[in-house]
């Protein structure tokens, strides 16, 4: 397993400023350049690889945890056995390059516990004719066992408001690459309870719900989760999966995570940026949103 | 198939700015929002469902046809005998609902030409240690039967500098979402020859290519692809694929981008914005760069 980020030669390059000679050369600068690590991540169960994930490295463990949530495959901490990053020697493998050990998360399901036929990685590869026909919300979304109706958390849209700059601070912290989409798990009254980074959002989502599972904490009722990035479906069903009530984006919905948000008693809330915010779905848990919908 | 956006009522909520009284309640309006539309589509080749992607509607023949070139199943366009959406009749189904027409791009390929075992989507699948290991950029990307090291276009910073606000005007005609990622092809002079939009970014890399593909332009020798979000390794496969010789990317890159784009010979510039970009590799096709390097 390699760092988060990796240090790269570049050079910048500068074009002369307006008001110069049309034919003045760009300024030009070598420089080191911090770049996020992207790799893959293989994710086995018993024995048999469920899926790869490019990911950057770091939380590899929650990564995976997270990613078994998502698909439905675990709900609860004591569904799964153990997880550990694969050394070569649990792989059986003897030709094993430096660079590769822990690359791979071998899970082992508690027992009773095994991947259904309906997890997506295996539905997407079906063959024959297995994803005509697969075009409504109920067909592609996995839905929740808890409903989320019956959470009935209220959320304040001034601590709503505050969130994206603290995850930005904290982001911050650990990042400079310009290339790591980030995630954030607020309570209610906004103070953050985890973070994680990478270079695809959906795994810096499923290394905050992995944090949750193992620290036994799904679901997770009264929640916000915060992205940096824009709201897809997939984070919809990863949100709705681990019991989160509102999921907020900084960026734009898809029409169909709005539509799944509906269906599963999300309330979504995009274009979270300094003062205002667009509320899609689940009005009723922003009191002044539903009043003014009610108009 | 469904149109690229669709129109929602959502509530836009503001908060009262700084110096109001500390518990003013928020402005609350109803207001319709148009978001970009995510729907599957299927992409079946010889009637074997090969993979799903979530996208946006909108030219899809030609998304299946770049996705069969980034997975190298497919060269040029004579390696494609027919790719038509499916409409329930061809899919020999008979219980499609309306909705679901055109939500599957059914590929026969010519003859003599296959599937090969190493299309990533079923590598990603296999059973068995089959990702232990595969962690070097050899083992995960199929690299170029054209190597792009042939492709001595040289190319103008100030020319690469313009073209992010030419995407962006050309994108603000049909796309007011927010939503949608999008991907340009343009010369070496800054010509624009292709745009297409999608909420995955790969998909509209896709579209790009399959666009290509079918116009049997394929390689497209001395362009250049611009992509408005991050380049990550699976894009830069995509452009290595279909012989783009200059991957531009207004964001960062990640690690893996910039060691497959420095293997294949593709020239990778980053941050391009106003005016000052970084060039990761191939700086040979960027003369100015290439002098400051050797510096």
């Amino acid at each position: 397993m390699s760092g988060r980020t990796a240090r790269r030669r570049v050079v910048r390059l500068t074009l002369p400023g307006t008001g110069h000679q049309g034919n003045a050369a760009p300024r030009a600068e070598p420089r080191a350049d911090l770049l996020a690590v992207e790799e893959p991540l293989g994710i086995r169960v018993g024995g048999e690889a469920l899926a790869m994930t490019m990911r950057t490295p770091g939380d590899d463990i929650e990564l995976a945890a997270g990613f078994l949530v998502s698909e439905a495959v675990v709900r609860s901490r004591a569904d799964v056995a153990e997880i550990k990053l694969c050394d070569g020697t649990s792989c059986g493998h003897s030709d094993h390059r430096d660079e590769d050990l822990g690359n791979t998360a071998d899970v082992t399901l508690a027992s009773g516990v095994a991947v259904p036929m309906g997890a997506r990685r295996n539905f997407m590869t079906t063959s024959a004719c297995g994803v005509c026909g697969k075009t409504s919300v109920e067909d592609i979304c996995v839905l929740p066992h808890v409903p989320l109706a019956s959470d009935q958390t209220l959320f304040d849209p001034a601590v709503l408001a505050a969130l994206p700059d603290r995850l930005r601070d904290a982001q911050r912290v650990f990042s400079r690459t310009g290339g790591l989409h980030a995630a954030g798990l607020f309570t209610a009254a906004g103070d953050m309870i985890a973070i994680r980074e990478d270079v695809g959002r959906h795994n810096a989502v499923d290394k905050i719900v992995g944090w949750a599972l193992l620290n036994d904490r799904l679901p997770l009722s009264g929640c916000v989760l915060l992205v940096s990035g824009r709201a897809s479906v997939e984070l919809v069903q990863k949100a709705v999966l681990a019991g989160i009530p509102l999921l907020a984006a900084v960026s734009a919905p898809s029409s169909l995570a709005a539509d799944l948000a509906e269906k599963a008693g999300l309330t979504l809330v995009g274009f979270l940026r300094g003062q205002t915010m667009n509320v899609y779905t689940g009005l009723h848990r922003l009191p002044e949103a539903a009043t003014a919908s009610s108009r």
